[in-house]
């Protein structure tokens, strides 16, 4: 029993491999660049966006149309309030898997693909399901993986969750403006984020007041224009 | 192949159920009962049971001697935090699974069982992993299931995670001291929470200031104080 279970999970893996490759070319023949953005729920994903996407930073600024696909176990709450700030939006429900899947998996993207306006944007921003442990074990198609990571939720998050840390190339750290009000030392959670992902880089960001939000939009904007992965 | 996946779910599914009954079998021959406690990462459940553990609110005013099952996907941060208190403590890692879990089910806690001292403890609680999703799919031989919902995560969370905040009979409001500080509306959220859980209860708490930690005290109280479910 427990060798058919581990032989479906690495058929499932190898699928999913498969999948996230073709998604990569789908992407790369449009000159779409795609981030994978995680966290823990609540961490602020979709209220940073509204920051990056509703002040034009990366339209005006950057010259990076950009688009979003929002991952969620029901609903499509954020997929609303995203849309008021006229940027296409997919939404994409894991509901219909086992229970509330609790995380994108390649095949699922590659679902949402013909919904998407592929031709109308440079950069792809899917948020993924929040939830600090399974969406780091499936890549969907992305160029780069980046998580948000909110200063309530403790400074020891990334010893607890070292799979998600060491998966993503930036860390950003949200609810900044919090930090009078909390028994956290920024000094200790870096400390910790470099024991499991040694060199990643940071950024302090407050989706609240708009503090570092610029150089969030300005990492976006980077990410658009670089260069499709070797296959 | 999409069909021998299911199949393969189904079978773990009721694994789970036979499972599950045989811990609890275990839990009512020793006249243990068993509280589930869930949450997203960071929301304060291991603050919360050093502030009920260790204020001495459970032993001294209620005659309640608990122990505790820290879920964990990796290390043991919070088993060490709460062995300080000098209550049993039994570290369960879901690391050597398919990539780390992301919850616990009936046989990990089976599994553990051996390694906790039951007849020294009246109430057992189980400190989930740090998810909103899956944990609520698995029963592991509770009697009862209470989660933990920080403010800090927004007040739509019961419509984003609505399996998780039904599956629970009592939420607990944690960080109610940072209201001041959030764009937070608590009846909105109590709105939302009554839309998915009609009549669940919950109670406001901050694991910070103590405030409510004496009416989460009482509540685990009562549940060890329960008859046994019937099977």
């Amino acid at each position: 029993m427990h060798r058919t279970r581990v032989r479906v999970a690495e058929d499932v893996l190898d699928a999913n491999a498969t999948i996230a490759c073709a998604n990569r070319e789908d992407f790369d023949r449009v000159g779409v660049r795609v981030v994978n953005l995680m966290s823990a729920p609540g961490a602020g994903k979709t209220s940073l966006l509204e920051r990056v996407l509703g002040d034009g930073l990366l339209a005006a600024e950057h010259g990076v149309r950009a688009g979003v696909l929002e991952g969620d176990v029901q609903g499509s709450l954020d997929a609303e309030r995203l849309a008021l700030l006229d940027v296409p939006v997919t939404q994409l429900n894991t509901d219909p898997g086992f229970g509330g899947e609790c995380h994108l998996d390649a095949n699922m993207v590659r679902s949402a693909l013909p919904a998407i306006a592929l031709d109308e944007i440079d950069l792809l921003v899917i948020e993924n399901v929040g939830n600090l442990v399974c969406p780091a074990e499936f890549r969907v198609g992305e160029d780069a993986r980046a998580m948000v990571s909110s200063v309530t939720e403790g400074e020891d998050k990334p010893l607890k969750y070292p799979l998600m840390f060491r998966a993503c190339e930036l860390v950003v750290v949200n609810k900044i403006d919090l930090l009078p009000h909390l028994d956290f030392s920024m000094q200790n959670f870096l400390r910790n984020l470099d024991r499991v992902n040694p060199g990643a880089a940071h950024m302090l960001v407050s989706a609240r007041t708009g503090e570092g939000v610029d150089e969030l939009a300005g990492w976006l904007a980077e990410v658009a224009r670089r260069e499709p992965l070797p296959a």
